[in-house]
């Protein structure tokens, strides 16, 4: 195969790429240095689609402020256009981790919409004369204002498919929890039978706990629309002309539909990394809540004939190579493991940003790889929970309240009536003998068979 | 030494202690059964305190719905009193960490309330028919609401001395941004030379990421306020009289002064520990935050004559025991390890909350440890900061405006005027021939004298 | 486009497949069940063949104990070989996080090689009468020693390819040293200025470092090579012949060349993921290590003037959108970002390894996925440093002889001859004067020009 | 109180100390800069005695090499002697936690051997002129070595005790396992019901898994034993005679009683922290190990009468405050929070050791402290699980053999014979039926009642 070239060059010297290569030399460098992970910008349309909003924004601010061409604003408006459409996406190619702070990030946008501009104007690709990628298409943009901000849109834009999963997810436990409202159970603490609840309280009690963290993300979200656009290298707004951060954001927030804001400081605004780690803190607390919900679920289904076997999962595929029949609990099982990832993305996030120097976090790009990926593991997670696993959950009503009725728990209810010490009495003795609580209670003559009866209920 | 016995029983069989022990045989297996770390509750005032803030609020609403005498109310209120006061600590006496999920925290503080309330009322310690630690102290509730309402509450507690401690040292930035105000520098990224700014920038930068979290911290002290007193075992309020729950919450908030609110759904309440995921990962990011600062404080005083040496940090102690004169950043160095330890109780916290089971999690004592000593090393590592180093640092001027004037990052704010390719040139054949850019752009021929001057301005 | 689809069945029921698909109803719904990361088997070649190895040694295990007839051992064989070679990759589709303990995956290849063996043998794919996933490809196997097993052979056979990193990245930090070996510089502790060293020896330790690790990689391999096949279920053999597990053993040593040997207990192999932390342990040594020391380069290199540039990174590419001329230390900052991944991702096997219960650790897929990435990213990170950065690091050298000379470095060493306090006043009195430290300490009395300059060579 | 002062003075003014007071100036600032963790030196005797070694060592080397005079050495190695004892301990007053890398440590044992050393001269303490804190006691040492040598040393001092707890925990173990060979019962792999195993076996793994880490203990405590006492501040050897460091060492294998050896590379070894990461890492294996172990405890005692049920725990201590009669597995449960605060720690250690910078780790004492708190608590933790809990389980041999009867998980050991595919529909069948597998294969007509009986023997 036979590729006519163009060159191109940067202070490093010359280099040789096919015509219609819509990247360019800035973009080559990149992906030959950080072949590190294999996965480029373009699985992550929603950074690559925010990285076009931010573009589009500056365009604009740019011809408001009179130092962007009019032909070239509106060229570049109509490429990020289609970017943000969700074409070309397969030209974002360097790798997430990268080094350089996300200037290779940055470089790659600029490069495929000044080509893609350069053959809208019926230019060649290469032509930078007349479409600069980084004269134009970054005109008042700096990597270190743009890529944060780009990353914080993404974010706030995957928060919306994010509610919905935990609505979904919430909504499943809801109506199991109503399904089982009046299924008694014992209640346990420390794994040990302790006092009588129902199961319904059980289930209430998972979709209680991820509706909590609802509100907590919608919060979250409100402050990473606080953003550093417009500071440009280390928030002095250098090469910026008068009122363009300003603009910009106002811009901005009409591409995305976004409420941004400007940061109070932008100095600050460019080198923290704090609301990453927020955020990464809060996906962690999420995921903590999971794991703890998907090991209850498991424990409760555990047997069948072996084990609490209060629930009863739907099968989703048979459990095992070797013994036939058996269905293990495979989607609580995947979703503790999207957990644990979650947890440790969380910790490269945390020392991610503890490394930042001086002006800038160098290390950005890692922080960005490890929240997409926690909130798209997640998304999917929940997803995969409730409408794979939860809705499907049957009580074993049986097993429920035949334990129920055999157990001790119920000296717990005498305390009020005898004191501690003689329910302890009781408890005792009643294990002791395989006995009941209140034949045993009336037996030690702590009351009366009415009396008795009356505490328990 | 010949102490006079006296003898308790419990399920498990009867044990001599001695007879003016005021705690009893529930703490003294806690004592020999957790031999661990060393560190008693009496190490945390702050905890004892709320644990008898909780006592006395259950006294009163248990005299309030009349399932406790007057004389027995009167008594538990005076000694809960007593030990909010700060009295009785050394009493306080069972290991941090304990098995079962806080138990025996709560038993400690029953058997000293009802042995100091037996001494008051006339009575011997152990002789608990006159006042019981169970079915007296403790009525209507379970360790399972008092302990992690305690807990939440000497957590809200500290935050007033946490949040003095990040004014100090907001403050402590503040005044130093002042004084640099217009010492120009060198701002860095990726730890290269980019563009100019302030020291004072700088510095007001280090103030406003500190500022920031002192709102992040009053708002999550809010969500602490939250509490399950009066949910008993498992929420599901067993052994509780009408309306204990409500009247227990309004009286803790009298004898509290704070602000505390019933949670909306106790059984998820009594399991939950999402709260102190969160507060942990506020901590984390607060240590984060810290670290980065410390980082920068010690990267920009390096030197004397081989480093940044912008700044000079105040001499706190000599610096090495073999190298003599050598004068080392130990307050930021400090710092840095109560984050590295920050974040790793961080981690402690978040595998505890995950490792919680059905009704509740058993492994509260880990948590609180960690979220109190880190809270502490906090308040503690901010204090020193601020008064033993930032309100000392003093700016080294000419290195600051010399290295300046010697750079090449006067380059980019020709980058709107002639282009990014041209300024390339310039940085580059500047930075080859030791010249400057100024001169470097005239002779390139990319403007005159005066209008490189105006755009350097 | 229109399939002829074939009909499998299984115990949930039925589902029609393209009528030429290679994998089969469990690995249909083990790809819908687990929709989680987008990162199927077949990215990772290294443990398709180790799981191929296994299937080809329990093959010949199977025929040699009478329990295959031969002609499914042939087919099996046969197969198993081209997968080895690396075809077929393509049908290795279940995402690598999955719920079901590897189920899934080991269900991929049983009706993978089930279905390429029976079009062999001349019939159709599904006809599993005539060769079974589970009765012949499976036989005497459980999906809870063969995914282990295979885990185990994947990492070692790909810690040649470390090893030849780590080789790779010591020789260069050699060369550097050799070449660096006569230029003096100052030594620093604690960022601050101590005593005089060389930029050989500096180069030295960073290879030194590097190769200690080599023989722990070494070692660690060994361990790995102990396995739980013919454990089958819990460890316990069963539905296994007798001799089947060393026979597989010693078949599998055969087919993979390299020395496995089977566990002492085989129920503890079997949930046993302690190997796991420690080799990921190891994972995390080297990334700390390795990020130590990108963090000295790109300290080292910080400047161009106004920083230490003792060092000068080869640039890979135009450092910032907007600062031309600024070039940055762009592959040390990419294997910065992979440490702090291996970091994250060595906390998730350790949660996951935690997480295990009873008679099987569930979590291995999360395990496996994160060992893998690791070594992998490492593997690159090491390649990309040693080839894009260290091998073209030159020195500055009138930079880092210039920095000495003037520096108090040298009071150190008047400290066996003149006590540490009288050193220290040199040190004090030479920085306020700006002086030297030999005329200061003549101009103190401690010693005559001779006398000093002796000390001081 | 009127204590006479004495005064004295270093770079930075003078300061009066009480005129008794053992230690000097330089641990005065110390004690006052570093208020962290309230946590002194002398809580950590193991530490306190290495460092007495090493200096004991030094002054040893020093007496050989001629450079220190014989009255001084001998009042040293005397001094040193006594604290090695034990005795003194309380005026290791330095907190654990401190900037400066340690030079506070090593300052406060250089004042406190000084001024023991002086009063046995008949001097006063602080007539630093007879015999010197730096020029005497610390001669040819720096921190740098003096520090990391010890800390060494006291973990491989403590290894000891570590393996004692080991040896114990693992007896306990097996023990039981004996105790426990012949118990049939269900072994479980995902929670659900797997195949036949015995409580024996299940113990007899317990033991297995702890027996491993023994060796590897040992073998990681002699990497330890390779140390930098000679290199001084960076590793160069400054300040020391010609010999000083092999014979140093020679030194201190005498009086340690270990076989230290002298690293390779000085200057690596002087900023190198792997080692401590790798220990750690190991300690964090042998936590995730207990805590797995002691999840299956609490599983497996899980009831009384609704649960697993299999063991019983031995009753530590009343389990609740509000339920009567409950026991709770408090001894499990306090080994998985000191598991969970050893994980946390072994973070808090990898990230000090990854912010190393240049030829030393200002951060070892927050790794040193972690190290040692660690090994600390694991020890305890490990005691206390062998000796207040596995000693005394006992096997619920009823529940043991009743639930295996009746189980499906005998229609796995139908597999070989009628295929997997008519084993799970024996499995499902019987699940349907609430019926046993062998009247269900019969049934469904898979095999005569001999047969399937000799099959599922």
């Amino acid at each position: 195969m036979h590729h006519t070239m163009r060159i191109e060059e940067d202070g490093l010297g010359r280099m040789p790429l096919p015509e219609d290569c819509l990247w360019g030399i800035h973009t080559a460098r990149a992906i030959a240095n950080f072949p590190i992970t294999g996965i480029p910008l373009s699985l992550f349309p929603e950074f690559v689609r925010a990285l076009a909003w931010v573009k589009m924004a500056a365009a604009r601010a740019n011809l408001a402020l009179g130092v962007l061409a009019p032909e070239k604003h509106d060229v570049i408006v109509a490429v990020a256009a289609e970017i943000i459409e969700g074409r070309h996406l397969e030209h974002f190619r360097v790798d997430m981790i990268q080094g350089g702070a996300g200037t290779s990030t940055n470089m790659n946008v600029n490069e495929v919409i000044a080509n893609l501009g350069l053959i809208r104007m019926g230019h060649r690709p290469g032509d930078y004369d007349h479409l600069h990628p980084n004269d134009d298409v970054n005109r008042s943009q700096s990597t270190n204002d743009v890529y944060p901000t780009a990353l914080r849109l993404a974010i706030v834009d995957q928060c919306a498919a994010f509610r919905d999963a935990q609505l979904r997810l919430c909504a499943a436990f809801d109506d199991r929890a109503a399904a089982f409202a009046h299924i008694r159970k014992i209640g346990r603490t420390q794994l040990q039978d302790a006092v009588p609840m129902t199961l319904g309280q059980e289930f209430a009690g998972f979709a209680a706990t991820i509706r909590e963290d609802i509100a907590i993300i919608a919060r979250l979200s409100e402050l990473l629309l606080e953003v550093n656009l417009g500071g440009t290298a280390i928030g002095t707004r250098v090469n910026t002309p008068d009122g363009y951060a300003e603009r910009a954001i106002a811009e901005l927030a009409l591409v995305s539909g976004l409420k941004v804001t400007l940061a109070g400081d932008l100095v600050e605004a460019s080198s923290d990394t704090g609301a990453y780690v927020t955020f990464s803190g809060v996906l962690k607390r999420i995921a903590v809540k999971l794991s703890k919900i998907c090991n209850d679920l498991r424990l409760l289904s555990s047997g069948p004939r072996s084990g609490f076997n209060e629930i009863r999962l739907p099968a989703m595929q048979a459990g095992s190579s070797i013994m036939p029949g058996k269905v293990n609990p495979v989607i609580p099982e995947v979703v503790n493991q999207v957990a644990f990832q979650v947890i440790g993305n969380d910790l490269t996030v945390t020392m991610a940003a503890e490394a930042g120097q001086l002006q800038l976090n160098a290390f950005e790009p890692v922080i960005i790889l490890n929240l997409l990926q926690s909130m798209r593991m997640l998304i999917r997670a929940m997803d995969t929970l409730a409408t794979r696993c939860v809705v499907g959950i049957e009580a074993n009503v049986a097993q429920c309240e035949g334990a129920l009725e055999n157990s001790l728990v119920l000296a717990t209810m005498l305390v009020p009536h005898i004191g501690y010490t003689r329910a302890a009495r009781v408890a005792k003795t009643a294990l002791a003998d395989g006995a009941g609580v209140a034949e045993t209670a009336q037996r030690l003559g702590f009351g009366s068979h009415e009396e008795i009866a009356a505490w328990l209920r």
